[in-house]
C-alpha cells in the first residue's frame, strides 16, 4: 500500500479525551474514530489489526473443534423472556421497538439465541459434543464508556457456546477452550494468566478470566510468578485427548492466581515473598461453565444412549477482539508509539523513501516494495514528500515491526538501512540482502 | 471437516414459508435460520459461502484502489439531521433511544457517517481521489421482509463511497467501481448486466443497477442479447487508466439495457426481434454518482490546487452479500438442490464414505481427506452411518462441486468414483488419480 494513496489520518497533537496510552495511540495513529459516545469506526489501519486478531482467534477456535456461524445483532425480546433475563438485565441492554411495536434488543450476548438454535435441530447425544461460535458485534449501553475501544458500547466479541450430554463432557469442552485461549493469547504476543473467577449464584469452580498484566489495567491481580514460564500448548495439541487436556489445565491452575474479587490474602501471603506477583491486569477473555442454566428453562434436551431425554450442559467462552487491540498496545509500546507483535502488525514492513521524486531512491524503494508485495508480504510504502523527521515519527508511532529506510547516501552505495522497531537496532545492507532478510 | 462433527441441520421436508427456490434450498441445506421476522442466523454452511462471497468482493474492491474500514452499526440521529435525511427517511429506518434518551438509529446506509469521517481529516485535494468502503450489517425495517435473506431486515452490505475534487474525477471513480463490479459478479459465477437506473431528483445519467437474470427475479428487465458475450475486464486492468476504463464503460453501456422503471419501449422495440432479451432480474449491485448532495450540507470541502475551497463530489457503490448468496442459488440449481460455482462453494469437494466403519472404505476416505486437506482444499467428509441414498441426496442438496464416492466394490479395486455435481458425469479412477485430479 502506497501511503500517498492510503487513508491514515495521523494526529500530531495528543487527544485530550484519551486517559490511557492505548486510546491515545490508537487515535494518534489514525486507527479509530469515535462516532458517538462509546461507538467507534475502525479506520483502515485499525481494521487491519482487528482482522489479524480475528484471524488468529478463528484459527484457534477451529483447531479446537469449535464451529463458526453468525448470529444476528438484533434479537427478539421473547427469547430473553424465556430465560428470565429480559427483566433481569439492567439498563445496559439496549431495548428497541420495531415499526410494528415488537420489543427487540441489540444482543449483549447470545446464550438464549444459540440455545434456541440448538434445541431446534439437535435431538440426539450422537451429535454431541458441539461448540458453536461467532465473531459478532454486541452492544452494552454502559453509563460511562471509556478508554476508547477498551470499554465501548458497540464492540466485537467472539463468543462460543458448548453443549454436552454430561458434566464430564462439559468439563472436557471447557478445557478445550482453556487450551485454545492459551494458544490464542500467546499468538497475539500476550502472556495471559488464567485466574479463577466468580461463578455467582451457580457456584462451582469452572470459571476463569484470562488476564494480561499492564500498568493501566483496570483491576489488581495476584499470582504466582511461575506463570510467566509455563509452556503454551503446542499447535498439534490433540483436543480429543482428555488426559492431555487435563494435564494442561492442572498445570496452569496449579499455582495461585486471582483477581481482587476472588483474592485470598492468606493463601497469597503463604507464598514465599519472591514468588508473589501483584500487578494491574486487563481481562481479555472469560470462560464459564454454567450447566443447565439456559438449557433447563429453554428446554434444550437430547436423547441419551439410555433412550431418555437429558437436559444439556452448557458453557460459554468469550474474547473481545475490539478490546484486545488496545490491550496489546497497553502491553507493547514505548514513548514513540506502538510496537506491534509481528502476528498482528497492520503491515509486516514499512519502506521509507527519504527522497521521494529522486530517481535512485524511487527505483530502490519500488524494487523492494514490489519484491515484498509479490511474496505476499503486507508492505506500507511511504512515498510521500513529507520531511524525514515526520516520516520517522509516523513509522515509530504506527509500530510496524521493520522499517526499511532508503536515503540518498545509502542508495548511492546500493544500500538501505533496516531498523527494528522494538529494539531500535539499525543495520545497513545491500538491497538484495535486505529483501532476503525480510523474506526469510 | 468431518460431517459427524459438523453442524449442518438438513431439513427433509420443504419448508412451507419459503416462496422461492433459493429460500427453500437455503433452509433445507441448513444454511440459515430465521430468528425473528426478516432476521437470520447464518449457520455454518451458509457462513462459509458468505465468507467466500465477501472475500471476492473485498479483493476486487482493493484491486480497484478502494480502502477498507469499518463503521459501526449504530449512528447518532444528529448526523442524519445534518443531511436532512433523519426526517425524510421513512419507517424503514430503525430509530432507537439509548439509556440517556439520545436519539440513535441502526444505519440503513452510511453516506452521512463516511462524509463526517472525510470532513474530519481530509483537507487537501492532494489526498484525493479517495474511496472508502466497509462490509457491515445494516437494518431496514421493511414492512414485509420475504424471500429469506434476499429481502431481510438485518442484512450485510458492502458500501463504498468515493470522494473527488471534480465531476471528471468522480466519473473516473465511478468507472473504477463499474469495472470492479463486472469482475466481482463474474468471479461469483454470475453474468450481471449493468442497467441505467433512476437518479431521482439529482438527475444525470450516472447510476447503474447490476442485474442478474433469474426466473424468480423481482422485476422485469429488458436488454440487448449481446451482453452475454461481452468481455469481463481482466485481473490486470489498470484502474488509473482513464481511457481504458472509459472504453470498458462505453462498451458495456453501448447497447440497450433497462429495468422496467427506466424502460423505453420504443427504443427496445427498435431492436431486431432476435436481439431483444426480456426477462426477470434480481438487482445485486447499485452504483450512484450524487455529486455534492451530502458534501454540500455537511461541509465536506478540500483546498484545491487554486488555493480555494471546493465541495467534494461523491458517489456510493453497494453490493449486498447476504442477497448475493440466494441470487447465486436462483441462477444455479436443479431439482436436486444447489449447484455452487467453485469460487463460492462452501467446500471444494465432498468425500462420501459409503460404508463407514468398514476398514477398507475408511482407509481410502481418510487418505483422500488427508491429502486434499493438507493441500489446502476445503473438504467435507461424510463419515456418518447414514444410508447411501441419504448421503447422495445431501451431497446433491448442498451443491459441493465434486463428490468423491468411495463404495466397497470400487474400493476393493483400489478405485473411487468422482461425480461432477453440475453435469452429473461420473468417472471411476484409482485413488491417486482422483487425488491428482482434485488437486489439479
Amino acid at each position: 500500500m502506497r501511503l500517498s494513496r492510503y487513508f491514515m489520518p495521523i494526529l500530531k497533537e495528543n487527544p485530550k479525551e484519551a486517559e490511557i496510552v492505548s486510546h491515545r495511540l490508537m487515535l494518534r495513529a489514525g486507527m479509530i474514530r469515535q462516532q458517538s459516545q462509546g461507538i467507534y469506526s475502525w479506520l483502515p489501519l485499525g481494521k487491519r489489526v482487528l482482522d489479524k486478531v480475528n484471524t488468529i482467534i478463528r484459527e484457534e477456535q477451529n483447531r479446537s473443534g469449535a464451529i463458526e456461524l453468525s448470529m444476528p445483532t438484533l434479537q427478539s425480546a421473547e427469547l430473553w423472556q424465556e430465560s428470565g433475563r429480559y427483566d433481569a438485565y439492567g439498563k445496559e441492554m439496549l431495548r428497541i421497538k420495531d415499526r410494528q411495536d415488537r420489543p427487540m434488543l441489540y444482543g449483549p450476548t447470545n446464550e438464549e439465541m444459540v440455545t434456541d438454535i440448538f434445541r431446534s435441530y439437535v435431538k440426539s447425544y450422537k451429535n454431541l459434543p458441539l461448540n458453536l461460535y461467532h465473531i459478532q458485534l454486541k452492544f452494552r449501553d454502559e453509563i460511562r464508556p471509556r478508554f476508547g475501544t477498551m470499554r465501548s458500547r458497540e464492540f466485537m466479541m467472539k463468543d462460543a457456546y458448548s453443549f454436552d450430554l454430561t458434566r464430564e463432557g462439559a468439563e472436557h469442552s471447557y478445557k478445550k477452550m482453556f487450551a485454545a485461549y492459551l494458544r490464542t493469547f500467546d499468538r497475539l504476543g500476550l502472556r495471559a494468566i488464567p485466574m479463577r473467577a466468580d461463578t455467582g449464584p451457580i457456584g462451582g469452580d469452572l470459571s476463569h478470566e484470562f488476564i494480561i498484566l499492564a500498568e493501566t489495567g483496570e483491576s489488581e491481580v495476584y499470582s504466582h510468578k511461575d506463570f510467566v514460564n509455563f509452556d503454551i500448548p503446542p499447535a498439534d495439541t490433540d483436543f480429543d485427548d482428555v488426559a492431555g487436556l487435563n494435564a494442561i489445565f492442572d498445570k496452569w491452575t496449579s499455582v495461585y492466581a486471582a483477581t481482587s474479587e476472588m483474592h485470598d490474602e492468606a493463601a497469597f501471603n503463604a507464598l514465599p515473598e519472591g514468588e508473589r506477583l501483584s500487578a494491574r491486569g486487563i481481562e481479555v477473555g472469560h470462560i464459564f461453565y454454567f450447566g443447565t442454566k439456559y438449557s433447563e428453562p429453554m428446554g434444550a434436551k437430547v436423547q441419551g444412549p439410555d433412550g431418555k431425554e437429558h437436559t444439556v450442559h452448557m458453557g460459554s467462552y468469550g474474547i473481545g477482539p475490539t478490546r484486545l487491540v488496545p490491550a496489546i498496545i497497553e502491553a507493547s509500546h514505548d514513548d514513540n508509539g506502538i510496537i506491534w507483535p509481528a502476528s498482528v502488525a497492520p503491515f509486516d514492513a514499512i519502506v521509507i523513501n527519504m527522497k521521494a521524486g529522486d530517481a535512485a531512491c524511487d527505483g530502490v524503494c519500488d524494487k523492494i516494495y514490489a519484491a515484498l508485495s509479490k511474496a505476499g508480504k503486507d508492505v506500507l510504502y511511504d512515498d510521500t514528500d513529507d520531511r524525514a523527521g515526520t516520516k520517522f515519527a509516523t513509522a515509530d508511532l504506527i509500530g510496524i515491526p521493520v522499517q526499511v529506510i532508503a536515503g540518498p547516501r545509502a542508495v548511492a552505495n546500493g544500500e538501505v538501512e533496516l531498523k527494528d522497531r522494538k529494539t531500535g537496532a539499525r543495520e545497513t545492507m545491500t538491497i538484495d540482502a535486505a529483501i532476503n532478510k525480510l523474506l526469510a
